[in-house]
């Protein structure tokens, strides 16, 4: 755990520079806007340690897939987001002298990221060896209104010298992608030129079609006047741009408004993509700075106001959650079904801006609850779209007649992960995209999507589950051997609970919705059979699974089984490991941690946390007390959970814990990892630990919305907004009392602890906490 | 299975010329004599697909680890025995054309590897595209006599061409290596130089010490009768040798006698190492072509005389029976502790040459018992001085106090195999070399080995083996978990039968032969304890290891289990998987393969034949009879061991087929992989299978020898020798008696069956077959 941030309620801010955290800052300070995004990199060169990293989504590069040992079925490509052209570059040039803060005397440097507006600031004054002092203000904003922007306020100021300073604007089609298998660059320069009032670079993904244009336009003020009539073209092979300047004296300021615009063949047809962007980008100039810093603001106003949550007396606990739902948007906007999630967005390398289950576990609920938009239906039509190819995959790997295996890792929904105890064994995955048509349905009271396209991946994921099981002659039950369970920390065990459990689970719903749709929809139901050959004596065999299937559990105990020999492990906790082996991951060898008994992330939690009505209190209590010491939270995808089951049942400081490490997980680098770039998609866990953690929001029978709040001692109040069945409200919890607000919508039913009230439009129900 | 050889007890014939069948070929007919080998490969040009490969044992290159995703643990490199630069090249040219059998039409083409005398032949007519007609011989050799020589003799006949045939011999640095990791050449060219009388290239592995030379000498003949005068010389950045030709008319023929000789620092001061390859290769020359065969010739004289295995009645079995004595003595020799026998000899690329416990498993016993040389003290040797980077293994692992992992996979001790499943969890291989020392310890009588050098070796196994283990409350005993076995096609179980059970022989034997070394040499003894800190207490927690040891069987079935929970497996056998699905490792994905109970190799079975004097026939058929149907042999490991078990149980005809699957797995390709390369060590099984499987030669109480054979119906005899106790016997079975011969010493004490008599100095012993 490194922190080394200050505490402010809607800033990131840091201060000093530190050249062995240039790389967690980069992460932190990431800038996007759903379209694109990019690492917080320095805009002048430094020429030291650095992951320069500009990414647009959508836009892939096959990387030939690199494996020690080979084995059949693993695919021949892993799927990347290319470092894109570096469109942010500006070099500052002195007379004979340019500016890089890995050789320059830096002093006073600040950085901070005004999470409120979207605005990245960075103010330093920098002494260059020869003595020459400036002072630097940086403002970048990648724009929330217009997607295809990125804006970059950059002003010199001279403290000490005197001559020109130039300063160039420049796009760099030369960028290397570090994780790259085999060290190929993954761009083709199509075209780099740099005409009187614009520059760009054209490139197209190797081996692929897609294509980009980065255009720059820009403007150079002295003092706040223009300056004109002094630049100079620089148009290289793949670096376009222009080196502009003006003399100063001491106190005299330059600044460059640097306007780029990135358009991609995702939008745009290729034979129009350099006109497209240079039009953008010449629009942007003639727009001006201030009017498009104004549109970006209400962007973020909009998002703020109707997903803001407030914690009072907890300003660490309040910037968490504000880092969170601000890189969430800044990643993602909902408005694409192409598009989707990477686990670490655009804020690094890692995973290769891929689609993973974390996006059904997180994201899915989050956006459900706190967006009115479809954002998820766009989320759930990028897996019904990709069914196609899921069961492609399934195939690769001997399942036959339509069933469906989701990838563990993909863009286009062909599997591109290969470690084989994942790619083949984490089956689990498919549960989730199962889960989440139900959440939908449920959340949204709307049954039309299932009938329309959630049914189809429903049954294609039924039959794979009813082919992956096997019945056990000694058990004369059905089990599922070789699997790994989302705790990764093992690998190809027998009957991991979780994968039982909800392949009951899944292959439950699918009749129950094979039922609604036959009866409600009977068009599409007909419609469906066709399509994917489904006929209904399917499910005798799926029924005949959900009744024999194998859970194993410790009567005696009153515990499931993370697996099936689980207590064969030597039962140890998490705190008899010495904390300079923390996190085990970066310590210990692969075969201890495996036949250690610590998890990643418990299993069977995460089922009491999905199924959460079908246990009750006393046995998620003894379940948590069994599993969360020996839970590492080596993912960013245990914290939140165990928070909530931790509220569940009533331990109000264990939840707030594993709440702040949830929240605050990238901003303190509990894993020491958030050099490698954010954990994205796991953010909106922390807004889950809040709604259905704290205020232990749960769905009960006949649809019923209810809440029976805790608070951590520490907190004044909290209150958030979220939406349920056509209607939003805000809730607020104080020390002692409830506020629930109807605010969109004419009347909702809600239960309070166990007394259910009707809301009325406009109208707040208080109630004393219990 | 492809079957494309004749058949005849002493030689490899291919007749008729096949690209597709080029690889295997090319590993079926390499030549090698323990200090370096290569494969088959022509040494006129072919600009088509082959392997073409050279390698000189105990040179490796440190290869950059490639794999799909780190684990911590993983080593840095993987050990190759790098292609060393190519000594067998002869381009012949015509005027304006150069031979090239991917271009020119080959007629009669006919190979031959002569096994009785080690030399390769190869007979073929040619036309080049302009209708030029060539009859082409070539003899070569690898010779056995003196090591550092390869011979090679290449005629040429003109059948309708007239004017200059040129011969060229070279040598080739420029090569390359197709599994080298990220595409790297491994050789620097030191020198390549061209004099008058000879040429050579003088090279350093990259990154290595190790340096080599090849030096070549020739002579030219027409018509039997020496050209000179001719010649001019080739001297290239990587490329030396000769181009030297005559004039010819239809019917003339020209001869070049190529004498390449190839040294290395493994024996030789760099220094010096131009100047010893240059004067091997004169010196051969000088020597002459007659004499140097005459005395490679002698040599295997030699070895066959006292190795040979007569199989009367079965040309397929005698040819596959001398293939894999022949195959396995031009691969190893014995001589040198830093030398051992790599899986695939040196016949090609897979596996880098390196060690494996194959060598402890096939070839520790083979040469124990058909050698009268210190061989085994050699190889066992080789593991002793490894110890040291055994226990840095370990330490990697997070084990201390001096406990050993031996690596899965070396050159130099260092682990550098990087599959988890495989480098960290297949621990058995530690068993395998705690096995070899009790064997060499048995079969020759002498105690001094263990007492001096093996008890080290077999406290740090212990040492492994007690910290591996763990205690299990649940069961109340001592647990393996997260291993895999022998059979690879289960990775990460727990409770592997084969590694419980043998991890207790260990930690017996090592209390067993402290004991011995304490009372009968005390002061290795005590040096022993000193170098390893080694405390007699320690054993007590090894003998609560082997008191509680948990080992999984089924008591109703009366079978042992492969592992914990095997019968809940789907329990199909072989028989139900297509043929054209077999192999299955080329067919189905990974994780189908792992949750099938479908064994690469059965474990239980492996045990039952390492520790034969535990088990009565009556267990080992009720195993065999399980795993047998349920075995894939898809390991080169497996065939010999059922054989052996089969024999035992009296099942003579299944005894005989896996015989001659394990004799002819290459010849007759059964896994359809023998273009990667030979299964060198173990073709040692198949002389096992005849030793201990049909003449189930065994050791029983007080070291006694015991046979009571049986014969396949085909076969109207078989007969071996035997070293046993520092004697030499030869025993021949016939379809009605048993001859027993005592060659080699004075008196040795033989069970036949179930009585014991005394063999004699020269005497016979002939009984009746039961």
């Amino acid at each position: 755990m490194k922190k080394y941030l200050k505490t402010d309620e809607w800033n990131i801010i840091e201060e000093g520079f530190d050249p062995d955290r240039l790389r967690a800052s980069e992460s932190i300070f990431s800038l996007g806007n759903g379209r694109l995004g990019q690492r917080g990199n320095f805009e002048e060169a430094y020429t030291e340690d650095s992951l320069q990293g500009s990414y647009v989504g959508g836009i892939t590069y096959a990387d030939r897939t690199r494996v020690g040992w080979w084995k059949n079925g693993y695919p021949s490509f892993f799927s990347r987001v290319p470092n894109a052209p570096n469109w942010s570059g500006i070099y500052v040039r002195l007379i004979d002298e340019e500016l890089d803060l890995a050789q320059w005397e830096v002093e006073q440097f600040t950085r901070r990221l005004d999470m409120k507006e979207g605005i990245s600031y960075r103010d330093m004054t920098v002494e260059s060896p020869k003595g020459h002092k400036l002072h630097i203000h940086v403002e970048h904003v990648n724009s929330m209104a217009q997607q295809n922007l990125c804006l970059i306020r950059y002003r010199v100021t001279s403290v000490n010298y005197k001559g020109k300073i130039s300063l160039v604007p420049y796009i760099n089609g030369d960028v290397t992608y570090e994780r790259s298998n085999f060290n190929e660059k993954m761009w083709n320069i199509l075209k780099a030129e740099t005409r009187s009032d614009h520059a760009y670079i054209w490139a197209q993904v190797k081996r692929e079609d897609s294509q980009l244009t980065c255009a720059l336009t820009y403007e150079l003020l002295r003092n706040g006047k223009p300056v004109t009539g002094t630049q100079i073209k620089i148009e290289k092979e793949k670096l376009t741009g222009f080196s502009a300047g003006a003399d100063v004296k001491p106190g005299d300021e330059v600044t460059l408004l640097k306007y780029s615009a990135i358009v991609s063949t995702l939008y745009h047809d290729r034979r129009k993509l350099v006109e497209q962007a240079v039009k953008e980008a010449r629009e942007a100039r003639q727009i001006g700075w201030n009017s498009l810093l104004e549109a970006h603001r209400k962007v973020w106003q909009e998002i703020w106001d109707t997903t803001d949550v407030v914690i009072e007396g907890d300003p660490e606990a309040q910037q968490g959650i504000h880092f969170n739902i601000f890189q969430l948007y800044q990643s993602y906007r909902g408005e694409d079904p192409r598009l989707n999630i990477g686990a670490k967005g655009f804020t690094g390398e890692k995973y290769g801006g891929n689609t993973q289950w974390n996006t059904e576990l997180c994201c899915v609920p989050f956006f459900l609850l706190s967006n009115p938009k479809e954002i998820v239906k766009n989320l759930l039509l990028y897996r019904y779209n990709q069914l196609p190819k899921a069961i492609e995959n399934a195939e690769k790997l001997g399942f036959t007649h339509g069933a469906a295996l989701y990838p563990m890792v993909t863009s286009n929904g062909e599997e591109c992960h290969n470690e084989w105890e994942i790619t083949f064994e984490e089956i689990h995955r498919n549960n989730i995209i199962a889960y989440a048509i139900d959440q939908y349905t449920v959340m949204t009271g709307s049954t039309s999507y299932v009938a329309k396209y959630g049914l189809e991946v429903l049954i294609a994921i039924s039959r794979f589950w009813s082919q992956r099981v096997s019945f056990s002659q000694t058990k004369q039950q059905y089990v599922l051997l070789g699997v790994t369970g989302p705790n990764e920390y093992e690998n190809n065990v027998n009957n991991n609970w979780y994968t039982n459990y909800s392949c009951v689970q899944c292959l439950k719903k699918t009749i129950e919705y094979i039922g609604l749709t036959a009866q409600k929809y009977p068009d599409e139901y007909a419609r469906t059979c066709r399509i994917t050959g489904f006929e209904i004596s399917e499910t005798e065999h799926w029924q005949e699974i959900i009744d024999k299937m194998y859970l194993p559990e410790d009567t005696e105990q009153g515990i499931f089984l993370q697996q099936e020999g689980y207590l064969d492990k030597v039962l140890d906790t998490v705190e008899s490991i010495p904390a300079e082996e923390r996190p085990v991951n970066q310590h210990w060898s692969w075969d201890r941690i495996l036949r250690s008994c610590f998890i990643k992330q418990s299993d069977v939690l995460l089922g009491m946390y999905l199924y959460y009505y079908h246990f009750d209190k006393e046995t998620v209590r003894r379940n948590f007390h069994f599993y969360e010491p020996r839970t590492l939270h080596e993912s960013s995808l245990s914290p939140f959970v165990h928070s909530i089951l931790a509220a569940r049942i009533g331990e109000t400081e264990k939840a707030y814990d594993l709440f702040l490490r949830a929240t605050r997980l990238d901003l303190d680098d509990y894993n020491n990892e958030v050099h490698q770039g954010l954990h994205i998609t796991s953010m909106a866990g922390s807004w889950l630990a809040i709604v259905q953690g704290f205020a232990q929001m749960q769905i009960r029978k006949n649809n019923t919305l209810r809440f029976s709040p805790i608070i951590p001692e520490k907190w004044t109040a909290y209150s958030f907004y979220m939406y349920f069945g056509g209607c939003m409200i805000q809730v607020r919890v104080t020390q002692s009392d409830i506020t629930i607000h109807l605010i969109e919508g004419e009347q909702l039913s809600v239960m309070l602890y166990d007394q259910i009230y009707t809301l009325e439009a406009g109208k707040e129900l208080k109630s004393e906490k219990k």
